[in-house]
């Protein structure tokens, strides 16, 4: 295969690229780098042969290409990011966060694994298309944001402004790396979210308890009020809340019985032990992928420093991230939830929505499900471990519900590569793994 | 009257000692202060010639003095704390809480009025007398601790083992001031209290949300406990919590509808448009002195400070004060409570006990109580406000249970002084009102 041999003479290019992309540091949590990393980007891709534009939105610029082929009609919208996560704690690198140097085989940088790697090695498989064949097996759109790691915010509304530019028929979503038994890994939906923050007010300022028998306390409101959302037992008591869920498919449930779920370990890891409700292995599992969540991330009220103090606090609040699962919409459950708290007699209680996202999922069938996993067994002699969804959230739906189409999330970064920790690696060996992974996802899409 | 001439010849003199008592910081709850605040008030008192003592508790120390009268055989045991509750929040005192800056007419200060204003003013009472007429018109016994703010958790160890040290014929809980109208206030009785802090552990650190499907959230089991304790309604839900208490008799109920209750104007100054369950007039101001109550003072867990954050928390904790009203038991109620959270399925709730208070009453027909009624009446112009039991807690118990003596509380802080909140203050009128009271008392004590 001349692409193979195309990337063996130019490794040591390809290796010294990606590198200069990681010394661009690109934090979008504090702004820093973001429009230099952006034309960094644009600037490797043009000398790749593959045009490319730095495209404005109402937040950070995305960096948008499309690289046409005769080959096949049929077009992959490719996705991911260029911005990175904050490198603090910056004194546990082992070398500067920004440098890319090579220790021990691992070259260390943040965003080597999460995404830069991804980015770069799909740019190097069109790239050796192109310098050998003229073309990819298939049209190819990228798509690279820059806002990933605070949530995607401008996400929706960019790929809403700009569906004909993006049509295609499916999507890697390319933001991701192998399972830690080195198998390649493939998600095939997030959960969707909403997040609110629930706040009540009594008095116009904290007052001596004394005042307790007369006075509202809105701490007693906010736990009264959690406590009808969901009651002991776990499951939300918000009417309708469960209505659109759909169950998992049979095909899917067989995808999780196949899951690796090595549970003893992450036991030890997180420090319990038993899970909740004492579920073990394959309930756990499903629980954890296909359970919409009622999480309280924090609550405050009062004093709650050390001691004692007889104090009536004159507000409250929680924080409550609701995990989705499809079909479920955040915006209805937001409504569900004020007309719950308003029948339940808790009026005095403020919703303040601090975020959204819808779940998506594409079926084990779609063809760019199927393509990826013959491509990831190709390339890296395992099968895939394909999880129906995912327990973590992400903008999935800007592509599933936005433009329509099936979409993966799956990538070639390292196992364990340590993505939003200090010393996040790549290696070269996956690297080029990475490449030959995206070309064989285009030529097996190609016939899908 | 001597003692006033000297008094308003010392004004100035004594309103500085009071700012420099002020200046001090003495927060039991963070042990700021206390012992440089207890040597200060030994100071203030060896230079008005009353020669105090600091003594070691198992706590903060105590500052004690006696002033013996030769005019009488009666001795009056005055009891007081120079400790004050933490200035929290900072950002809204209009002044700093230990400048004891005057802004328009006020002394802000924490510990103004809640009782450093009351300490100084009985004191300069006796120093008068001192000044004047060579002693007072009673002997007097001074017990100022520094543990109130706590709920007092040395001072019965303190009084059990001092009793002869500590004998006298009635006692004045200096702690207190005037009633919103301006009356001044009397209270024969407290509430006590049960003060204890919840924790419950999930997790070794703070997950990822995604993981909450399978790992307990310690904010729940908190929030589900809480509302056991006390569900919506109001009613404390512990078995056996209402057993011991005894209901009001018929003259303490006559002396409560004497009571002015200015619910109106009270509802404005706390900023709420009706009391708890829309009680009123007589039926609010019974509640007020006679329930029992669960307040949450404080709770905490996961991320809470601005915008969204996606946390599994490892720990929560809530704080309660339950006060209690004659005869509950603190002891036998926390063993209730125990036993309450056991056998309702949270083991996992760990109870701190971080303070208890017996509850407390003194007939109206006590000499001390006539003594007390009496003086207010003459130094302020009207009949004082009697309250048979307070809506607040204090050791009252330690004089009437373990000294076996009659007690009043009763003060000479400005009427809604902001006491435990911010900007707390006092005038140079009320001190002076203050002094003035303090001598009335010994007076008509000698008498009665």
């Amino acid at each position: 295969m001349s692409v193979i041999k195309h990337l063996e003479s130019t490794k040591s290019e390809y290796i010294e690229s990606f590198r200069k992309f990681l010394r661009q540091p690109s934090i979008s949590a504090k702004g820093v780098g973001i429009e230099e990393c952006a034309r960094l980007l644009k600037d490797i891709m043009d000398e790749w042969g593959i045009d490319a534009e730095v495209l404005p939105t109402d937040g950070n610029p995305v960096v948008y290409a499309t690289v046409e082929s005769k080959k096949s009609e049929k077009t992959l919208l490719v996705y991911s990011h260029y911005d990175v996560q904050p490198p603090e704690p910056l004194e546990e690198w082992i070398s500067q966060p920004f440098e890319a140097k090579t220790v021990e085989g691992r070259i260390i940088a943040r965003g080597a694994a999460d995404a830069k790697g991804n980015i770069i090695a799909f740019l190097k498989a069109v790239e050796s298309y192109l310098k050998t064949e003229g073309e990819p097996p298939v049209n190819v759109k990228f798509l690279f944001e820059g806002e990933e790691e605070i949530g995607s915010p401008h996400l929706p509304s960019f790929v809403e402004s700009h569906r004909d530019m993006l049509s295609a028929d499916g999507v890697v979503c390319w933001d991701g790396g192998l399972h830690p038994s080195g198998r390649p890994s493939i998600s095939l939906g997030v959960k969707g979210m909403l997040y609110v923050e629930l706040r009540c007010r009594g008095a116009r300022t904290d007052l001596h308890s004394s005042q307790a028998p007369i006075i509202v306390n809105p701490a007693w409101r906010i736990v009264w009020a959690l406590n009808t959302i969901k009651p002991p037992g776990g499951r939300i008591a918000v009417r309708g809340w469960y209505d659109d869920v759909r169950p998992p498919t049979e095909e899917e449930l067989k995808l999780l019985s196949e899951i690796p779920f090595e549970e003893e370990i992450l036991k030890k890891e997180l420090g319990v032990k038993e899970f909740l409700d004492g579920v073990k292995g394959l309930e756990a599992l499903k629980r954890l992928v296909y359970e919409p969540t009622a999480n309280i991330a924090g609550m405050s009220s009062g004093y709650t420093g050390v001691g004692s103090k007889t104090v009536l606090p004159c507000e409250a609040m929680a924080k409550i991230d609701f995990r989705l699962v499809v079909d479920q919409d955040p915006y209805r459950l937001l409504k569900l939830l004020r007309k719950h708290l308003d029948e339940g007699g808790f009026r005095d209680v403020e919703i303040v929505e601090l975020g959204t996202l819808l779940p998506s999922r594409t079926p084990p069938s779609a063809p760019i499900a199927q393509a990826s996993m013959k491509a990831s067994e190709k390339v890296y002699g395992m099968k895939p471990v394909v999880y129906p969804n995912s327990a973590g959230s992400g903008p999935d739906f800007v592509f599933t519900k936005i433009l329509g189409l099936h979409s993966v999330w799956t990538g070639c970064s390292p196992p364990l590569a340590k993505a939003h920790a200090p010393n996040e690696f790549n290696t070269v060996e996956h690297m080029v793994k990475g490449v030959l992974y995206a070309a064989e996802i285009m030529e097996n899409f190609r016939y899908l």
